[in-house]
């Protein structure tokens, strides 16, 4: 029904005309511009930009444009990456023993809601083994090794490679991944159940319901180095009271975590989240 | 502190080209883009955009961008306004006898967030005059003659013209203004105390407490002919509870709709609204 | 792992010493109070109190504390109904085609997150049978006769019958039902897709998105006579832009929905709410 | 118009049967409740008592209630505190050169929203004397030596005792006060420009735009001697984008900050907050 689009994400210092540039070389190709967003970081002298033209009509073809973007950004002294929007990433999703927003996700995916292939889940649980079966996702239990961590990571990057896997899913998957890991495997979204920067690590809601906050909040983010330090795509909160104890607020955290992972996954896989100095801009 | 921007909303029928078009003529006269939002309504087949570069450094000067602009906006069908960042529009502000919103925006004028200038508020009561004089504004008492409203509302119209005013808030003004009027001075922006389409017309705090709704809300609107149907600029909504009496539904809702204004106010004067086709796009 | 508890909900005419009352009563049969919450509409000249205490230790015995409250009750010229905390209701859910807030309620079920159980789904439709086999429930197609939906009716009416339910949830069912249905069967719990009175009726986002809102929101009821009039038990509202099509407010709804109709049900069957004037009190 | 309640808050050792003691006691000296909400913490085995009747018809004076009410929490191991309705607390504002929380406080104070009275503002700067005189407020200058805080805080408490000071806001004050202080003078409500416990300390804003955060917060707190950690009233959160700059979370934030300010404070002169264990329960 909705036809195929080009999406062009740029980021290279700021200067003037870059907009018209930009689109001028879209027009020179008889693009038709379907959503056109701009940001200037100010402090950083840079400028974000992102694209989307029907394929339809324009005068390069699919193999061709990587290459002519790959020229514009170097002019640019950028960097660009492109997108299709019928492209249907491969996305494995990590989880642990909590169904909720695996669930979620599976359920978004089956409905079209979000846009994505997911061939693998991995767990250091087997709880979840039945769910995914259920599903029609193959599930594999890979165990956290205490004593050898960096073992069992081997087996989960051999085990992504296997599948082709292109985007990581932690959805409430409660290990701590190694530098090791994040430098082979890069792109991993992860939901944390606090409103970041306030309760990082483990046990947030307990923590929460120590300190006798009236707002609790769920971050969504990508995984860096620096636990739950990554940068934020989206965050959401919702009102507790006095009369919660820890096990309502994990109950009503269940809901603000599933949106927020789903809103920021579904962001990052229409190409509408653009990373720059541990930041992010939101072009929706 | 901050330098002049030219701010340019445009209107035009869609096709392929325009942001290109646009962004073309501005970078050949050397402007540097600071905002460059666009829309398009499908359904329509409208193309909106709002384009903010800085005025220094601009190949064309103050006086000559009107006309080069009207031009641009002749070859693409639309039609374009023109605005300067250093612009200080004279607002008029209507009130009755409640001050919350008049003191808010009153306020947040002199603190210099909300940009624009207030030499006149007129009313049909006169409870608020002692304020007006406190913030040294002119406050004109011109009551609604019930047999004559007509009459009433010719003495505002050569009131506002003597001013010289540009825009008119209805600040909980309580009075339906006439086709009339509304024909003579048509930019009005008011705050009406519900969720709009819901509790149109009279004491909506009191039907809402009748109906028992779980949210009250606020919306800033532009207004039309028909009463409570304008364009929406800004909704807000807020908890209330059965333990909420109507007069804790109408304190509350003060809140709410004090914000709701203000931010409706200050999008509307930084020319981040465009209406079109009784609805408005936010390029915020 | 929680003892049982008994819940009273209490609604009789104002006067002084009511709180002393029930709670003596209470104290006096060695109950220990858990929550003790009361509410007194002025208006009305109304009293309604909601009081939970441990079934363990209490002097009466499960079968015979009815008839003691019963007694209180008629004291007080008011009507009680008592719960106990392990029941588990059985509640048929009625849908349609989409299965968002039924995928959501058996979620939570399974989950333990609302103690219900739910024997039957009923639709009009064949798409959801394969999911309701999934989780193990029986899926009865009752299609609507348009000549004679009360022909209809009666089959659903026998099948509820035969099920033993005690509870309807109105899933996205997107029919309305008769007069004489109501009458036959009056607990029903329904989710409107718009924040009510706003949008009554059918396509209520459609009806938002020509509006032109700034945000939307969800509605759980219990049902009337009086399409969307019934008493409200939650509502939820959620942001949207000009960006957002009719599709976009759909898919966004469905967040809103699920979590507007989950909380409802949670508050219902927990006997949190009580319903008085057309209005509801939520005890939480 | 409202007629004066006796307000008590009592918090003892919970064990059963209390709520019928309690209300059994206002009811045998006649008071016709119109408030009563109780709470149990479980983990510290407290129970939190907030009742409120009709000081008229109640058979005690407004003399003898106190002895009363003291004899009824010792003969349950607890602390009483008792209000009545009609109170006007005086309370001091220290503020230093930001006028939004001050102006939104001496406003609702004038509306009769807040029901308190400021005699009294104290300020390290001169910006906000004629503000404070507008309102026909003394404004008290008092520089912060230093070399030699204490002796600034000395001429602080001498000059709150001079107006008989019962209660401090600090409406952005942005100064630390000593322990010593706190000792002498410990009942102090703040808001801090966070959702604490994340951005503690200087700067909160300047914070939250690095940390690249997608909403706001603020934070209505006693104070206590460790910084930003006393218990907290009230929290909201707000929107953010990566176009926002600091100066843009600074203005947004001081609408979320005037709110939660507001409504702690009206909370607590209602005796609504009650603090135990480094928390609030929250009877509204």
């Amino acid at each position: 029904m909705l036809s195929t689009t080009v999406i062009l994400q740029l980021v290279c210092p700021d200067r003037p005309g870059l907009v018209s540039e930009i689109a001028g070389w879209i027009a020179h190709n008889h693009g038709n511009i379907r959503h056109a967003d701009h940001h200037t970081d100010d402090s950083e002298r840079l400028f974000l930009s992102r694209l989307e033209w029907d394929l339809e009509g324009f005068r390069l073809n699919r193999e061709s444009i990587t290459e002519a973007v790959n020229e514009l950004a170097r002019n640019l002294n950028g960097q660009a990456q492109l997108n299709f929007s019928d492209e249907l990433p491969r996305v494995a999703i990590f989880v642990s023993k909590q169904s909720h927003c695996l669930v979620d996700l599976l359920w978004r995916v089956r409905s079209g809601e979000i846009q994505m292939s997911v061939p693998l889940i991995i767990s250091n649980h087997f709880e979840l083994e039945t769910l995914c079966r259920d599903f029609g996702v193959d599930f594999r239990y890979i165990p956290i090794d205490p004593v050898n961590r960096l073992k069992s990571e081997s087996i989960m990057l051999q085990t992504l490679s296997d599948y082709r896997i292109e985007l990581i899913v932690l959805a409430k998957y409660m290990q701590i991944l190694s530098a090791q890991f994040l430098e082979q495997f890069p792109l991993i979204i992860n939901i944390h159940h606090s409103f970041l920067p306030a309760f990082k690590g483990a046990q947030p809601y307990h923590q929460a319901w120590k300190r006798g906050v009236k707002l609790i909040g769920a971050t969504a983010h990508y995984v860096t180095e620096d636990l739950d330090d990554g940068p934020i795509i989206e965050q959401t909160t919702l009102q507790v009271s006095h009369r919660d104890e820890v096990h309502d607020l994990i109950r009503k955290g269940r809901d603000t975590e599933r949106i927020a992972l789903a809103r920021a996954l579904r962001l990052h896989l229409r190409r509408q989240v653009m990373v720059y100095s541990g930041r992010t801009a939101i072009f929706a």
